[in-house]
């Protein structure tokens, strides 16, 4: 099974060598730019793995692998309109660095540009191949919308939290898993246990992210810590918080999570120091790790020699230890 | 064949039952809305009569036909945002009703949710139906992209606005010309006369647009006659006078398109004076026709008895004649 860095090194190299010179210049430069200024590219290098996980021949993965990196992308792009974010990946973001009409249109190009990649496959796939994605699209939309209702929102529980983040980032993982196996040609069981490896990793994944925004090593994590805290964000530690504070506790929390009148690192000092009295960074890994196995449990069932599985495998656990 | 009032019966009864209610609300309720406002609904009922001229199993054309309606508002719910516009068929537009954000995410999901209609055909015709949809939409996006480049610019050719219409105006006319003829089994090269055929008639169509804003009976025409003056629209009109003007004329021209400093009537009084001594109505109507001409003669070559064709030339004859 190819590995990791190799799957890697393909998709770096097909979404370098991309043409989008097409005209007008303008609507095709932001779709250029924001596919540069890379990012990790999980999403299509785990299309090529999971491939390889069912048969040699890769190559006829990459366009639908591109098509799931575009996608993102354009999600990528017109989620940082609607947060009214000035960076992405270190980088202006693409209405700041044009406007937003260009953003909303280079998006929309996106959008329409990842099916022309996905359709890119084999005629006797190609309508489960659509069904898969466009489920998978809708999906991160709808979970974009609740992201964006939670906002506003104090009563959030965890359920509702772990059915956000699913729609917003776990499905697209799994989609990806299952995309690729479908395309090396495994079984419709096989395939299915890809997608429940890749959303339950999603999840997992979501959930250490979380966690890394307050405890991460400042010199390993890439953002500054706290960043969540400062921007009222309803994460999973938050809204575990919220759901076991009681007393003065809650009633500090609660006014925290609505204000932005305090001094940031007063207010991360404070709200860390809740979720150390309430034990919130120990529940946060045990569910992460409750996700985190649920997908190796669906893996394990793969009929795929064990052997052969170990680079998605070593994948995961590293996604799990990462600590950037 | 199919008459334009009865597929355009079958479609408004389709888009009246579609079951948009899926959750979260404030991602659908949009959708439904710019659906339920109504329109015209030409594209799809096209797609229906189209279908009915090489087979009489009108009903597998709808799903593909709500798609091209559904793409189609999604690209005026986009189009509303950017260019600001309060209010769509004399309704609030949604991100007035709604807000930006909302308007942009809605816009995303119908635009996925378009390629749920269109692949539900038969897996024989899916990839062409694919590539056919795929491409029509990124040129609509190119349209308005040269359409907003056009604002800034007071050198357009008629050749460049020929394009820049024929892209974000006509090749939806004309690819929904194409797939209901390919739903309904038509020949690969009556497929693309079909394809001719919309597109010309789509040019047309939007000169004539250009021309009932200006010259239209303010008792008939929908809307308030000269808007696209006001606007500092470039219209056929605008880039013929500017093209042909002289002298005096042509410097009056020049400031009065890049101004909105002068009394909205007066602007319309002098620009339309101007049309009048130059004979741009006539040019336009000259240039019109010939679009239609060509049309024809595309259609004409459609190997279809002609009395069968009768609806839907008669269709293209009320589009060339209609007064608002």
């Amino acid at each position: 099974m190819i590995s990791f860095e190799k799957a890697q090194e393909i998709i770096n190299r097909e979404i370098d060598s991309l043409v989008i010179d097409h005209e007008p210049v303008e609507l095709y430069q932001p779709v250029k730019y924001i596919l540069s200024i890379g990012g990790k590219r999980i999403r299509p290098t785990l299309v090529l793995m999971a491939c390889s996980l069912f048969s040699e021949q890769v190559t006829r993965a990459i366009k639908p692998a591109l098509a799931i990196e575009i996608f993102h992308n354009f999600t990528l792009l017109h989620d940082d309109i609607m947060d009214n974010s000035a960076l992405r990946r270190s980088q202006p973001t693409v209405h700041e660095k044009w406007n937003k009409n260009t953003a909303i249109l280079s998006g929309d190009a996106m959008s329409i540009l990842s099916y022309q990649f996905i359709t890119d496959c084999s005629p006797d796939i190609l309508p489960d191949v659509i069904k898969l994605f466009t489920t998978s699209a809708l999906e991160v939309c709808e979970g974009q919308q609740y992201d964006m209702n939670f906002e506003s929102r104090n009563d959030i529980k965890v359920d509702d939290y772990i059915k956000m983040i699913t729609l917003k980032t776990s499905v697209l993982l799994a989609a990806s898993m299952k995309l690729g196996a479908m395309i090396g040609g495994a079984s419709s069981s096989d395939s299915d246990l890809m997608y429940e490896f890749g959303k339950n990793l999603g999840i997992a994944f979501q959930i250490r992210d979380d966690l890394l925004d307050v405890y991460g090593d400042p010199g390993k994590f890439g953002k500054k810590i706290g960043m969540d805290i400062i921007a009222n964000k309803k994460t999973y530690l938050i809204i575990k918080a919220l759901e076991v504070a009681e007393g003065e506790s809650e009633k500090i929390l609660r006014r925290l999570i609505s204000t932005n009148d305090i001094n940031p690192a007063e207010k991360i000092t404070i709200i860390t120091g809740i979720f150390n009295r309430l034990g919130i960074r120990e529940m946060a890994e045990i569910k992460s790790k409750e996700f985190y196995n649920k997908s190796l449990r669906a893996f394990d069932l793969v009929t795929v020699d064990t052997h052969q599985k170990k680079s998605l495998r070593d994948f995961a656990k590293q996604l799990m230890e990462r600590e950037s």
